[in-house]
Parts: structure tokens; sequence; C-alpha cells
């Protein structure tokens, strides 16, 4: 399961990789109302993302670390999101890995340097959808999800732990 | 209940306010082992601060708002303490102020530009301690707790909800 935080909206994206093939499981966005209190924000996030992982049990939790292109107040909202998602990772006994831009580019098209817009084509085609994902969160969050995968190497091995074998069948679609 | 989050070490500090007077009820930093991935550092943050202020049930959180003096990296690091101390505050129903490092300074030492140094003095000196706090962070917490119950403005109202009276008895001690 990838996971994409952000303050106003977190994407998530299930995949399932099975016999060499990979598809879709899930994939959408947490909308957090700009109305609410941070606090309040951060509890949807994590109440959301909580559902999800118990939903789907996924046998990993994917993020990006973004180190750069944001300031730091963006930085401090960012991981404020990226905070209650690890937590509801670990409250469901997930383990994290972390990977940085370049890799999940390089993992689902083929250059570190591709664009937004490439990359939601290219997961499109990779999971065969009919069309790519709408919503850039979504889809950054199924990149991540592929880019994990693939068995790219995590930029920072958020748990110490193994990947393990990745499940041959989804426990729900 | 001030809370100065940090991925290693969480500050936290809780003052009462009664008669024009104000006293420490508690302070001290709840340490995550740097061997522990960051989802179960983060876990156990979380889980410090739900049983604090579940046992103080504080009247409000205060945290101070960091946007400088830290690179990327580190406010999204401090953010992730950041989101899950803001979360453990919305679960137990309480409402968060924000306030600049200016504004707590000047309401502890008089002076937006005071030092670390100084404000550990003035924390001590203020709530009648028989010595500083040893631990910056716990001081730090201190500090924040004592700008909100003087009154001071919030830079952000992380919650929209009013202040409310300070309460004149703690539940617990």
């Amino acid at each position: 399961m990838g996971i994409d935080p952000g303050v106003a909206n977190t994407g998530f994206g299930v995949v399932r990789v099975a016999g060499g093939r990979i598809g879709a499981l899930d994939a959408g966005v947490i909308e957090a109302p700009p109305g609410e209190p941070a606090e309040r924000r951060l509890a949807l996030i994590h109440a959301g993302l909580r559902e999800l992982i118990g939903w789907h049990q996924p046998v990993a939790v994917a993020l990006e670390d973004v180190y750069f292109g944001k300031n730091v107040r963006s930085a401090l909202a960012v991981g404020e999101a990226r905070g209650v998602a690890l937590l509801a990772a670990a409250e469901c006994g997930v383990a994290c890995f972390g990977y940085t831009p370049q890799a999940v580019k390089m993992s689902v098209c083929g250059t570190g340097g591709a664009d937004k817009r490439q990359v939601q084509r290219m997961v499109g085609q990779l999971l065969a959808l009919p069309r790519p994902p709408r919503s850039d969160h979504a889809a950054d969050a199924l990149a991540v999800a592929i880019c994990h995968a693939s068995h790219a190497r995590p930029s920072r091995a958020l748990a110490p732990a193994g990947l393990g074998a990745l499940r041959p069948e989804a426990s729900a679609g």
C-alpha cells in the first residue's frame, strides 16, 4: 500500500503482485476539510488510513521521502500528515518503507526525471487501468506502491524488518 | 499542557493557573529509542502523550510553531512528531494552539530574542521550581504552556474554538 500524505488530500493506492503480474486493488484520496483545525484534520486522515489498512491488510506501507522542492512550512505540514500515516501503519503492525521521488519515478517511468503527467499515465498503463488515475495524490500513492512491489531499494529503511514475500492473494478487493 | 515535539525527545509540561498564580504540575521528556523504526518511535510518542493527556486532562494543548531555523529534512521529522501529538490531543477532545517562538519567549522572558538558557532560568523562576528544568525540551514545553496560560495570542488558531476559562483546580497532580 502506497500513501501520499498531505494536509488537505492524502492519496492511497493498494496493489497486488501475483505470478509476476501487478494489479490495483484500490486507490483514492482522503480529504480533510480545510475549515477544520489541524488536529481534527489529522484525526480524519488517521482514522481513514486505519480503516483502509485494516481492510486491505497490506504486507507493507510505502511512502515517498520528500526532502526538497518544499519550504520548511510545507514540510512541517506534510510531516504532520506523514506522522499520523506512519502511526496508523504501526498500530496495525505494518512495516513502513521510504523511497526517494527519483526511485519512484525510475521504477514507474524508467527515468528519475519524469514529470507528474508521465507518472499518472504510466501508473494507469502498468496497472492496466481503463484510464490514468484522475487524482495526482492517488497516482503518486500507486506509484510508490509499484516502486515497493518492484523491490526497488528503500532510500531509508523506515523499518529494519525485511520486506517478506508479497502475498499471492489479497484479502479483499 | 505544553508539548515540544521531537523525534528523539518530546518534551511536555503541565501548568495550573489558579487565583492569578501559576504552578507546575508535571514536566518531563518522552524518549523514543533511536534504534527503532520511525513508525514505532511515533507510536511511542503518541502512546506517551495519550496517557499524559488522559491523566492530566488539560483544558488546552499548546505547541510552538517552528517555521525557521530548521532545514526541510528536520522540519519533516519534527512535523511527524507534531502530527501524532496533535492527534493525541484530538483523540482526547482537547483543542490545540500554536505560538511563535517569539511569543513564547516574550511571555516568559519579556523579550522575543531570549536564548535557551534564559528561557530555562525564567521557567524555573516563574513556576517557583527548586531549580530550572534540566531538559531543554521540558523547559520549552513548560514555556509554551506558560505562554498559553498567560493568554498570549496564538499565532495560528489550530483550533477555532475559544480558549475557555482556565480550570481553577487540576484533576490530578
